[in-house]
């Protein structure tokens, strides 16, 4: 007789640079979920919401490669205030464009080094941001607290 | 040697409620929190968040004893667009006022015998009430992935 199993898979480096990144804008006193939708054919890798309302959006670029495959960043920074790259020390940060932010982090904690400029959200699509983030973070909790409720939600709630 | 651990609590009647209550609230696309505190003082069993920002509060309560020994429901009222009771099938149900929802549950499941009336929060507070609930689900959700994270935001996030 042979027991299947499945080993949870290891984070991505990404996911870890992820994870630095969260706790760190935690101790900003900002909350954060991972590989939100904004809006159709779009995945965050990390969404901020901090004490105000404000909206961050920070995408984690492990290596060279993973940021010139990136066509899609433009896209993201309609959905937020201010847009952050977050890449670890080796990571050759004259590729990445300076108009926006730029985290330095590791799997453990992360430092902002450059300010991203802030484009204000309009009041109507913050509201929409706001009531998405928060479905996510309900939808995801729910499920981990309560893995029963996933054949109402599906595999992947959005 | 004595190895120490411990066991997670069982979750208590109450808790059992809730998670059916969570579980049918899912199922009409509302998302939810459990003892979300929405003003000081306060803490409530399920806070639910609908798909155009209604905001319901669901009271659950296990016995007779658990209602009679709740003073301060009708400090919910001011937080919520609906106010509902989630009680299981054994429950005297008279004792209840009718001027509040009504659900009957169990672990798995609920059903809405009695619709709460409804009274709209002002925009303002539903936008704050929103934010909270954002707050809440994140939290509870980042120390849930990362437990690391728990040193920043302490034992108990609201």
């Amino acid at each position: 007789m042979t027991l299947a199993f499945t080993e949870p898979p290891s984070p991505k480096p990404g996911q870890l640079l992820a994870r630095g990144v969260c706790r760190m804008l935690a101790a900003h006193g900002f909350v954060t979920v991972e590989e939100m939708v904004p809006s159709r054919g779009l995945r965050v890798d990390v969404m901020a919401l901090g004490p105000k309302g404000e909206i961050w959006i920070v995408e984690c670029k492990s290596c060279r490669a993973d940021f010139q495959g990136d066509a899609k960043w433009h896209g993201y920074l309609e959905w937020c205030d201010r847009y952050f790259w977050a890449v670890d020390q080796e990571f050759p940060t004259d590729l990445l464009p300076d108009t926006s932010g730029l985290i330095v982090a590791d799997a453990y904690d992360g430092e902002i080094l450059r300010m991203a400029p802030e484009t204000k959200l309009a009041p109507a699509r913050r509201k929409v941001m706001i009531q998405k983030f928060a479905t996510h973070a309900a939808r995801r909790l729910q499920a981990l607290r309560d893995p029963g409720v996933a054949a109402i939600y599906g595999p992947d709630p959005a």
